[in-house]
């Protein structure tokens, strides 16, 4: 049996996964994300118990995804001050000596879907995650788009609902972003308790859902994509799905005509992998490192 | 010598043109458009003075581009009634012959720039107009990106500038679209009078280069455009492009780093092509038809 290794790396665990070429994972392990010193090691050991074909990386971010700069698979400006500027992938080369696929850990999470979850039968589709952050993966003809680093459409600008009750927001970079007033930690900071807490409380998530619907507006006129996929920690409250569904064609308001919009219960779902979009995405990649290896 | 077709159609006059394969164009044409019956005639006998070898169309939308669908080609939306539903591509090519290509407008713009204007060196690059409406081009590897539809990045939702004087948009979709807050008829109707009019007023470009670096903020964090190119009608003003680039930088607040940032001149920059991007673009389109046709 051919092997290969996944990796998702996290602020606050890494999952690392040995699967095979049907996307099936037949080991795993996670351990916390503390220091390179700590950490690398433990998982090179994990991955060197199979003679796995290549390695693939949904990491977090920002890192660098353009093949010909000389800091190619580093993570730079992270927060995680441990990990800045941290050579991931060329550490994995050299100790694994086998290829290593890379990307951002939303397009993994858009690829995992597309491979073996809800996006199988589109070729252009997005992944959004809200939680800590919040994120979007782009598959573009099915391959993750980067441009010109990749993209961080969580950090879209918005219009502000008039009844905000928060000045701010939690982005130190911008006042009126999405991540800013949508994250998991933009409702602890407005309403003063953790989502999980506030399950029972309506304007919370009509308002979660009217930013949400917003960006998801935003994304369907721009990216035109066949299908949306919502994944992360916020989007478990019961309900918020189909009231960011609702929020999303009431900003759109009849101005974009298809056939899949005829059935927006097909067209913005929730993620299909139970929470495994991220690690089969990585698996995904490392299949793709393999097929283009030399 | 070999010739191409290529048409610009737009919503009052409609270019046509014979360009050779070096970008040339060699023979051009405008008529204003009426309706079906009268402009299309006129439009085939000029192509047919010339044994082009196929025809390329960048058309005002929306359009439907999905090759698979039963009325690929057609004009489909449009307010322009005598146009609705107007089967574009399958009357040129039953008249003439010939394999035509087709895409939008900025589309069509986006990828005169990438063949012989300022975006020549990348890859990712978007076009954006600002005129009698607000599109975005998109060149993704250097093709034009569609997905679902295509994208139609005037109607993505901004934040409101508290001291807009104008309550609604000039939107009859969106309150807060960039379209209806900052096209050519919003000017007009914020301050009822036309833009050409309002050269001299200082407040009337800060607040249009406050919405369209807020859009050009989003369009960096969503899209990661590797160069982003803007022309129209509106961006005529003197002065607009370099304050839009300072309004985005600003937006964007140091969040993205890339080399090609630490250059803003060459980032954000005016069409280069002299007005000729679109039809230099529909020329390219009939290049690429000749190349992939049977």
């Amino acid at each position: 049996m051919d092997y290969y290794g996944a990796l998702e790396t996290g602020g606050t665990k890494m999952v690392c996964a040995i699967g095979d070429d049907q996307g099936h994972i037949v080991q795993q392990m996670t351990i916390p994300t503390t220091t390179p010193a700590e950490t690398m090691p433990a998982m090179i050991a994990f991955f060197r118990e199979y003679r796995i074909r290549t390695l693939g990386i949904g990491s977090f971010g920002p890192v660098d995804l353009n093949p010909a700069s000389p800091t190619y698979g580093f993570i730079t400006d992270t927060p995680k001050l441990a990990w800045q500027n941290f050579p991931l992938v060329p550490e994995f080369q050299n100790t694994l000596s086998v290829p290593v696929g890379l990307d951002t850990d939303v397009n993994a999470a858009a690829l995992g879907e597309a491979a073996w979850g809800c996006t199988r039968d589109v070729s252009n589709s997005i992944y959004i995650t809200v939680g800590t952050g919040i994120g979007v993966g782009i598959l573009v003809e099915g391959k993750p788009y980067h441009g010109m680093i990749h993209p961080e459409g969580g950090h879209i600008l918005l219009h502000r609902h008039p009844d905000d009750p928060m000045e701010d927001s939690c982005c130190p970079f911008h006042r009126h972003c999405l991540e800013g007033l949508a994250s998991g930690p933009a409702l602890e900071k407005r309403w003063g308790r953790k989502g999980e807490e506030l399950s029972q409380i309506p304007r919370v998530w009509e308002l979660e859902a009217y930013y949400l619907g917003q960006a998801v507006a935003t994304y369907m006129m721009l990216l035109s994509p066949e299908r949306i996929v919502m994944g992360g920690g916020v989007m478990r409250q019961p309900g918020l799905l189909a009231m960011v569904r609702e929020a999303s064609l009431r900003q759109v308001n009849g101005y974009l005509r298809s056939p899949r919009l005829a059935d927006p219960d097909s067209y913005l779902v929730g993620a299909s992998l139970q929470g495994r979009q991220g690690i089969l995405g990585a698996l995904r990649l490392a299949q793709e490192a393999f097929k283009t290896s030399p």
